[in-house]
């Protein structure tokens, strides 16, 4: 950057973007709390407004991303400086993802028809979303303070996370064999947990983001993965 | 942009960005064929291939994320130009998400145990799939011929797709409360359904990006929305 007027305007341009990315991350967050309320406690309301937050996350993104675009285009940033601008792109990128699975959730709560109601499992849907949101809140607390370690202890703690998925799937597959009369709530619930899961692996992603933005490149390591819910359902074979 | 040969330094990186990304689309559409293929013929290795196949795609996608990002830096490209390079970012960022869907399908194959093979349900996937093909084939010709009528006829030709999913699911429903036996396997392939489903949004949302691309400005429209998998579950309550 040629002059110190460039850098200032570059200072300032990138604490938008930094103010924006978490303006987006408190509504992600909230979305996801908001979602799984709505589900546990059949709130139809909830889950409405939960879809319609939806819409102000996608605004965001795009404001995020041409707001980038134009920084980098007008103030020409290089190394450390550009890796900031891109990283702001990919966290919204991944924000965008999370308020689209939480959407997906809150449109389930109407469709819950039947009394059905396993403490149990709700119980644990709760738990495993518990321990999603506090990676999300971490994660973006590590990207806001430029914590690496931070952001390396939030990647590899999704092992827990994909752990309790493989435990809800495994028990839902239970009820949906015990009586046909679960099955269509179970479904909601499989869905609904793979969106949790989901929304934990983006958590992974942005802790990825840190660490490009402060290493300078991609992570090469593969992810610990605990994911077992693609063979989860084949397990109780009686 | 200043001068001839900035404008030409322009242009080259822009031809290198578009072949990239018809790489990419290459590599998803093949991806999306044989992960069905896999599935339908129970054919484990070709699983495993679709789910490798992804790393390329991923580092194909940094790499046009990388590539586009210097080239604004640089070239500092107005208007179209910019909104040219912001476009392949976002249909790379797209069929990076196909991708992983597909790859989800490939890693399904080998949790597929018993024999229950119900030959209406997998013409039903396989048409489904088919059309998601197509879709994602003209969307990306479309994007590559900046053909807006042809992005924009894939853009309302996804309410199809969505009709065949849901009739998908209370096919699948059906089966799994006639026999318990067949509750896991059809629980992959609602899966899989919902992920067909998904890729067809994503080719929907390249058809917004060239919108963008050409007209300057985001689709304000909402897509007519055919989906309706979040409700057909509670349909058959008998």
């Amino acid at each position: 950057m040629a002059s110190e007027h460039t850098a200032k305007a570059f200072d300032s341009d990138l604490q938008e973007l930094t103010r924006l990315v978490a303006e987006m991350g408190g509504l992600a967050e909230r979305m996801i709390t908001e979602s799984v309320d709505a589900l546990v406690r059949r709130d139809v309301e909830l889950g409405k407004r939960v879809v319609a937050t939806d819409v102000e996350i996608d605004r965001l993104q795009h404001l995020i991303e041409e707001r980038a675009v134009l920084t980098i285009a007008r103030r020409q940033p290089m190394a450390i400086d550009l890796r900031e601008i891109v990283g702001a792109m990919r966290v919204a990128t991944d924000l965008e993802r999370i308020g689209d699975l939480a959407k997906n959730m809150g449109k389930r709560v109407a469709a819950l028809e039947n009394d059905f109601q396993p403490l149990k499992l709700m119980r644990g849907l709760e738990h495993m979303t518990d321990l999603v949101q506090s990676q999300v809140k971490s994660v973006l607390d590590a990207y806001a303070a430029h914590d690496l370690p931070a952001a390396m202890a939030v990647w590899k703690g999704d092992e827990e996370v994909d752990a309790i998925c493989t435990s809800l799937f495994r028990e839902l597959l239970t009820y949906m064999m015990e009586d046909p009369r679960n099955i269509s709530f179970c479904i909601h619930l499989m869905f609904c947990a793979k969106n949790i899961e989901r929304i934990g692996d983006h958590a992974t992603n942005i802790a990825e983001t840190v660490f490009y933005m402060i290493e300078g490149q991609q992570m090469l390591d593969k992810r610990p993965k605990g994911d077992m819910t693609t063979f989860a359902t084949t397990v109780p074979n009686t």
